[in-house]
């Protein structure tokens, strides 16, 4: 259709055609790709991601990155730790709070000791050490997550286990990151920087956790205004919206904000059914996260061959460190569980595409040292669903669903 | 918060702060300008409008313009339209057509003779006299729209010829385009092209208008997908994505593809109620068509005195010459539903200001003239809905209401 693009006397509208036919497209390609995942018994997540390579610079090139894919893959993420936190109530995650911790200290700190190693072994220096074990560190709790509502398992305690060591890994990995970025630019650690987002972060989650789910619990009617009929729908996507924002203004995941305004609106349930309300941005949104995703895999940047064995190399240790570490941190709830959990620490996801792209250009990373980064994410978070979904399923006949 | 913002060590993750606050603030502001106006007894609307103004260049700057507003808008009046799709059977649009027809006809021939005629008489050649005229034929059908759905009057034969003059208004605004910016690039007027894209125009309304709801119609089940419970909900907003690409791909407005969709849809609306589904997109996306709008003014632009006592004489022909011709075409319904129908094509808004744009790139239009286009565009939209909404409520108590 190029000639009748160009032909076109409507500038305007040949901006908008781009827009309208890119989402199109995208989310063309991923219902697909769920699809025909599903069909074959696997994650509908991981035909998603597939469906972004296909569609990405190392296939067919169809599809570029544009801001507007960045935004709805930003707000997808942002809905789904949403829908994630409407299902979580406060009290059951502090239930396995200790649990969590647990998982997410060791979960953080055995994949950094062995990427910190693989760097040094690699006779690469300090900074580059310290990425690599970034990157290792990094959990994706939004691919869990949808694995976890794919599985009916998200209400589960294994499950809120992993939620809440995911939240820890995301503040330890982003306290981690200013420390690299210091070493990287030669202008060393500031303390005083990393200690002020320590206590934000500390701030937000306390705040937000304990005196907003108590604020929504003694007053259900919240989210009511007088002749206003969609109110609850309404002020439920701008409370998302607008934690989400507060919570990326203070240098940490717009999804952990995301993920806390679920769980302050789950205390008001019993009022306001939101979890319907919210389904067409459920459904609509995410689809641009997985497949955003998978755009970013450039198979090409692999060329080499030597590059194909640090690609093994990487993601071999990327997933034992991080099953292990996680594995250690649950091992006390029971073997099915101690499994699940570990599996469902591996994918790194998006939070390792962005370690990489910050390596890349705080200049720790060359070329392909960047690829292989991007690359070893995408290949955690295709491999672990599948694993995750046959754990589930003896998770799903184990005591603690029968109660 | 600057320098907190600037102190940040994730770069991904200040790209995702600024877009998730402007998103949040956007919607806020958008919320609030509604209820205010809706509390003072005006159209939702223009609340929203004028939120775009208080946050826009001309008063607080506090919102700058971003591919992904654009993108956001441009899915809001797709969204809005598909909405008012659902609304409307094919079987109903057919009764009013002669009189839409006429309406749109008559809406379109007055204002472009009144434009080219202010034009020659301002002294200005024959491209910016003809843009002139252009930008008067333009009518928004977005901003009637949601005015007809507040005052719950979409399902009148009155708002159904509306709806159908105006897209006939859209597709002649079109052609008219097509010949403007070959004068404006002094390279003729390229008939083939017009050809082209008026056929284009025609076999997509035809086959999409008469087979897609016979076929939708015939096939209730469309929109199931065994094992895929959300299917119809996917599916429609994919056909409604789809049909507004692709009518923006072949140069029509990507409105009327999804107008077109919705219609479609509408035929299987006693299998699946689209509209309670499709309810949490139609309140997310429209706002931020309206605060777009808003954000384009720039009143600085109107600094000298000049251009008021302009903006004055170019406001007051747009509003008589579309009033006049669109009346003239409806008299034959009687004079409250000629009112309301000549009320209701008023509304220039977006429409308007893309046609402004389009002048300004090609030369037709100096800064001065394309401010005044884009302030009349704005007014016009602003003054229609409150006469609508008083007009509105006879036409509720008229007879056609109470079969």
């Amino acid at each position: 259709m190029d000639w009748l693009l160009s032909s076109l006397p409507l500038a305007a509208a040949e901006g908008a055609a781009e827009i309208l036919t890119t989402l199109f497209v995208v989310l063309l390609a991923a219902k697909i790709g769920e699809e025909l995942f599903r069909r074959l018994g696997q994650p509908g997540v991981v035909g998603m991601i597939v469906a972004g390579i296909v569609l990405g610079p190392s296939l067919s090139g169809l599809i570029e990155m544009a801001d507007v894919l960045d935004a709805f893959a930003e707000l997808g993420v942002v809905f789904l730790l949403f829908w994630v936190g409407l299902e979580t109530r406060v009290s059951e995650l502090r239930q396995v709070g200790a649990t969590a911790l647990k998982i997410g200290v060791l979960g953080f700190l055995i994949p950094l000791a062995a990427g910190v190693a693989l760097g040094f072994a690699l006779g690469e220096g300090a900074a580059t050490a310290v990425f690599i074990g970034a990157a290792l560190v990094a959990t994706s709790v939004g691919i869990t997550s949808a694995v976890l509502i794919d599985l009916g398992l998200v209400d589960t305690p294994a499950a809120r286990a992993i939620l809440g060591a995911a939240i820890i890994d995301d503040i330890l990995a982003l306290l981690l990151l200013s420390v690299a970025e210091g070493a990287a630019g030669g202008g060393g650690v500031d303390v005083a920087e990393i200690a002020l987002v320590a206590t934000m972060t500390a701030a937000f989650l306390a705040f937000f956790a304990f005196f907003g789910t108590r604020l929504a619990r003694n007053r259900p009617h919240l989210l009511e205004v007088p002749r206003f009929p969609n109110a609850p729908l309404l002020i439920a996507v701008m409370i998302c919206l607008g934690m989400a924002a507060l919570a990326a203004q203070i240098g940490l995941a717009a999804i952990i904000g995301a993920f806390l305004a679920g769980m302050i609106l789950a205390e008001t349930a019993d009022q306001h059914p939101l979890e319907e309300k919210i389904e067409p941005l459920y459904e609509l949104f995410p689809p641009f996260f997985f497949v955003v995703v998978g755009l970013q895999v450039d198979l090409g940047a692999l060329a080499s061959g030597g590059a194909i064995g640090l690609l093994v190399l990487v993601t071999a240790i990327a997933l034992i460190s991080k099953y292990g570490g996680a594995w250690l941190g649950a091992r006390k709830l029971g073997s099915t569980e101690a499994h699940f959990i570990g599996l469902g620490m591996v994918p790194r996801g998006e939070v390792g595409i962005i370690v990489a792209e910050i390596g890349l250009v705080a200049g720790a990373f060359d070329d392909e040292l960047f690829a292989v980064i991007v690359v070893m994410s995408v290949l955690t978070t295709v491999l672990a669903p599948p694993l995750l979904r046959r754990t589930g399923s003896r998770l799903q006949m184990g005591p603690e669903l029968t109660t």
